[in-house]
């Protein structure tokens, strides 16, 4: 067990009853008016039998609809365990500091206007914040439309979506930091034929986040997997314990996230308050833990069950090869694209399994997929098809696309797939018109199925992409203090790590000008951790041809400095020999503030910016995961020995990659950032060189 | 009108009779049993009312479906109008040359076992459209699952899902290539209130292309628009006329085309039997005839609305700024998010705006959409913030995200919508819960709704990507004989187009060297149109720097010529200066089969392998589309300025892009092909100069 993860990430049973089936609810604020926001939760709690004891708390009411209502929540004839507080965003720390007196374990606050509405808001959030650690009052939201737990018949709930007469019940759990989404994904899996072990309305999460509050779940055997609906990476630490957890129990998470275009990152931010991070920072975050991120809103829904059958990837085992048999040439084709935009190959039959199905009779047109065609509209030809693919070994995970039969007809080419349930291979259904009756029957036995090409797809490859969670970084503590080391003490840190870079010599700035153990032509750099942009303050001097040369370069950065940068301390200056290699990246390694310690492999120069040409992962990572990042990255083709072009040594810079990215297992560093660019890639054979660096140390 | 339109454009009232009204159908080869795929037509054409006369056609039964049955097509009391041939591949050609001979006017073919199914299937093709030619007789498949018409109760088909109790009429009309999708069409068009107008099952398009049965449908005032499923494009001079017409006449085209990945592309020409070009060139073809591609499904169903009311976009007036009011920050923040990732930008509400909301007393969360909360669950306040947004001027579209409250509660923030249903702006809703009840009003007001943030981004997106159709091509006729010109000719005809190429003279190979008109250093290259690729046969001498050099480079290219290719004539050497432009970039034209001419930019050397990054559009283009397609080349963005990085004259580049795809519109140049690789685009000023050209003339 990893002893770094915090405390709070073990299942806390006394959490999960507090927020999920507490034996007592009050109601701070209730209205009388079932219809008001103020007013649903009482409505929900009764309609749904909530078995444990309901308390509306009005001042100004005898009863509120129908009920006893108390004046105050000291008025109460026992202490509370959750309490709804329905009333404005002024009267909230007030009422949570009477909670808290009282000794309420879990507060739920429905207001909005902290920390997304200025700095009175960010004001109010802190001091809400302070009063949870104080006395240890848990806070779900501000901004929570509350919580649902069907199994206790909790809709402790302000979201009207639950009028919902029967909620529908499953094995998933939702945490949201969208309140609407909840209602949202409700009223969708009711319409779909999925339901859900429980729903969080999470909001703010000033206090409770989605991964404590996920995590606190772990133990509930009625809970199998979790969808989370994230509008940004918020409290990273907690869902990377949760993470690591639910993978560990073979229960799967999946998760849609906004912030893929810049607006939508944008708008996530004032939305929730949170500082939104980039999103391919997330992306790989999530991935690297396990996580399934669906593109597609349907897919959250839909991508559970088969993420029950395809077990994590792992470097020694991956099951990616999807076969597909279908009775409709183009709507197969829809999903074969719509696999093939996200790079999910869809792999050709073989011909050792072509003649079974010629043996069996069966006939196929060629291609890609196995297309019965009309013919395969009959139960025998499509579950004797299915049963030759169970059986083929070029197939990993078998894809059935169904066309018109399904609507009115499902016993032709539906009712054999439901009876391959049990297949020994990962097996889903895609159908081709609406068809809810063969939708409802197949996700009745538990087969995946999809009622689009997208959402199928997405599915299928947001589970090819997930990574099982590699070693965990260890904790460096606060680092929020780190500052820029010179460029030659960056160096003394990258020889620690193995990163090779050029020869360097510091001489002093102030001259004369040392003998130089390398040839030249160098380059002289003026070396100070006070100046990080050497370029701009004239600090550089290129193509220095002989000793007389850098003598005079020494005087010309002198001079420089004292014009440019006078305020800055500088020493000395370190000379290399001028290196060329046949392309240039920069990797950079550093803690992000949410995601924790990540290293990126990007393409060098303008193109960077062109193009975002870059490639991310948690950090440390193999030299075999390296490869997969230099994959990645489109520049780095031009260096793969495309088209008779000369071959870079990208084995020797998987290994600088891998060895950077061991800061984030080396706490003792204390390393919160270092990057390298550039980083030349020499021709294969050659290695790789280091030719600036920028590290900082707390 | 455009003379070079094939005469078979114009709206054949005729054929559009005879295919979708006829007054009389002939079943050749009916089944007794309804439930099997030969019996479908009769019992679909029964149930619902077919009003023409109907003859089942089996030589082996008195009766059909409890109908008389005739044994021969010679045998009927009358020459039906047309026929559907339903029995076996290998009788089909025998059975259309019988109907040919009595007068049959249009025969639809349900056998496969055509051109996709190898060369015995090709041959039949073959013989099938000479019957076709010869006789006149119009064809419909192979491979077609038949015709409907609702208006006229014409089910002419063999897709099981149109055993459907009720068919939704609309006002759009359906050409598919797969007979599977006009099933799944129509049960999932009636699902979501969706109606339609006709719909086609294309097939192979042996005779009957999409294109054409399209444009025998223009005149039809019943159908107000189109959608066509699209395997591959084919026929795209029939496309072409068709989409120019329906532009004309302000019907809209929408269309989903499979092929986005190579995998699908693949599939689609096996399927089909068609050669499946690139995507992007049938991407931009589609954009540039002014159709809406769409790349969801469900948009297929869900853009026809809203292209009614967005017009088609011009260089002078587009419709491009999206606004967004929403009673859900998280809901509202996924359709801005897709909307991102397809380059709509979602316009942020200006002060003006903002201060008439707030002297309205309609309170909003700031941000980039106008977030009315939960407060915005109330008529008044959703139906004042959209009069506010319908006269604000940084909108063009409103689009309205509704949260939980549409599922029960429609009367709070969907009604509002209804009744802004003839706003002077286009509107938009999308419903975040599943609303059924909701979106079925939103969609009989005829308001553009949609259920999920992908479809309705992609909606949205698919409709702004499209362009007006501009100048349209002349024919060139036959241009199948075209060979390469030498490098010297393919600059005469350059010169002609006015695209500038550095300065060059030829001389004889076998010498002397004449005296050059422009200073050294220059590069001599051997100048035959035998010899395409020079540099492969040690074609090209590099930086000459004088007379004698130049002479002995003539006499190592006399050697490299004798011994690297010594069957190829050659007889000339053309020399140029060396020149150097900040980048170099292909230039390209050619006539591409599907598309007619097209015009491409795109990134030079190894990146255009790398990356693909490239622009296309049809021929001609304009200056200003020129410049729109340099705006798509990411590798340009090196030379834009960015950084302070030196700037090209990137005008010069879009004269140079607008002068080569003129050859679209000289057709006595008799050009095919003409590529310009690489033209260096020199800093800002100084121009473009093509230093190699291809140019392919018949």
């Amino acid at each position: 067990m990893n002893t770094s993860a915090p405390a709070s990430t073990r299942a806390d049973a006394t959490l999960a009853q507090a927020l999920l089936a507490p034996a007592s609810v009050a109601l701070y604020g209730a209205s009388d008016d079932a219809g008001k926001t103020a007013g649903r939760p009482l409505k929900f709690l009764r309609a749904a039998g909530f078995q444990g004891r309901i308390y509306p708390i009005n001042p100004n009411r005898e009863t509120v609809q129908g009920e006893t209502a108390y004046a105050s929540l000291a008025a109460l004839p026992e202490v509370p365990e959750h309490v709804f507080i329905l009333t404005p965003t002024s009267t909230v720390l007030e009422a949570v500091a009477e909670c808290a007196r009282l000794g309420v374990k879990v507060v739920t606050i429905l207001a909005s206007g902290f920390s997304e509405s200025g700095p009175e808001g960010a004001a109010r959030e802190q001091a809400l914040r302070v009063l949870a650690k104080e006395t240890g009052i848990r806070v779900l939201g501000p901004s929570s439309l509350g919580v649902i737990n069907p199994g206790a018949g909790l809709v402790l709930t302000a979201n009207a979506a639950f009028a919902e007469p029967e909620l529908p019940r499953g094995k998933v759990f939702v945490a949201s930091h969208s309140g609407s989404m909840i209602g949202a994904l409700v009223s969708r899996g009711k319409a779909r034929g999925v339901g859900f072990a429980g729903l969080v309305s999470v909001g703010g999460e000033a206090d409770l986040c989605v991964g404590e509050i996920c995590s606190a779940t772990l133990d509930d055997p009625s809970i199998e997997g979790y969808l989370l609906f994230l509008e940004t990476l918020h409290h990273g630490d907690q869902l990377r314990a949760f993470a690591v957890e639910a993978a560990k129990r073979g229960k799967p998470v999946i998760a849609y996230k906004l912030g893929r275009s810049a607006a939508a990152a944008e708008m996530a931010a004032t939305h929730t308050g949170a500082l939104a991070g980039e999103d391919d920072i997330a992306d790989a975050f999530l991935k690297d833990l396990g996580i399934a991120r669906v593109g597609i809103l349907e897919a959250l829904l839909e991508t559970f069950p088969l993420a029950k059958r395809i077990p994590l990837p792992t470097r020694d085992s991956s099951l990616r090869r999807v076969g597909v048999v279908t009775t409709t040439g183009g709507g197969a084709a829809m999903a074969v694209d719509q696999l093939g935009i996200r790079d999910v190959v869809v792999e050709p039959v073989s011909a050792e399994t072509l003649a079974r199905f010629e043996a069996a009779g069966i006939g196929v047109s060629p291609g890609r997929v196995l297309d019965l065609t009309l013919a395969g509209t009959n139960y025998n030809v499509m579950k004797g098809a299915l049963d030759i693919m169970f059986d083929a070994p070029e197939f990993d995970v078998v894809l059935a696309v169904v066309g018109s039969s399904a609507r009115f007809q499902p016993h032709l080419a539906v009712k054999p797939i439901i009876d391959s349930a049990s297949s020994s291979k990962p097996l889903a259904a895609m159908l081709v018109p609406d068809a809810p009756e063969a939708l409802r029957s197949l996700t009745e036995a538990g087969v995946p199925c999809f009622r689009s090409p997208e959402a199928c797809a997405d599915a299928i490859a947001s589970l090819f992409a997930r990574r099982a969670p590699g070693q965990q970084p260890l904790d460096a503590g606060d680092l929020s203090s780190a500052k820029p080391l010179s460029e030659a003490q960056a160096y003394a840190v990258l020889d620690r790590l193995g990163v090779p870079h050029a020869p360097a010599v510091t001489m002093p700035l102030a001259g004369p000008a040392s003998t130089l153990p390398f040839a030249f032509p160098v380059v002289a750099k003026v070396c100070s951790p006070e100046i990080l942009h050497k370029t701009e303050v004239g600090g550089v001097v290129l193509g220095i041809q002989n000793q007389r040369e850098l003598e005079s370069a020494l005087s010309t950065l002198r001079d420089n400095l004292r014009e440019r940068a006078a305020d800055k301390r500088c020493d000395e200056v370190l000379v290399q020999p001028m290196t060329k290699g046949l392309t240039e990246v920069l990797v950079g390694y550093r803690v992000d503030p949410e995601a924790g310690p990540i290293v990126m492999l990007a393409a060098g120069g303008i193109w960077a910016e062109v193009a975002r040409d870059r490639s991310i992962r948690l950090a440390p990572v193999t030299v075999d995961v390296a490869r997969d990042m230099i994959a990645e990255v489109k520049a780095l083709k031009t260096v793969s020995g495309l088209r008779g072009k000369q071959k870079g040594d990208l084995e020797a810079l998987a290994k600088a990659v891998s060895a950077l990215s061991q800061l984030a297992v080396k706490p003792d560093l204390r390393i919160a950032e270092a990057e390298v660019n550039p980083l030349m890639v020499l021709p294969e054979g050659q290695g790789v060189l280091a030719v600036d660096a920028l590290v900082l140390q707390a």
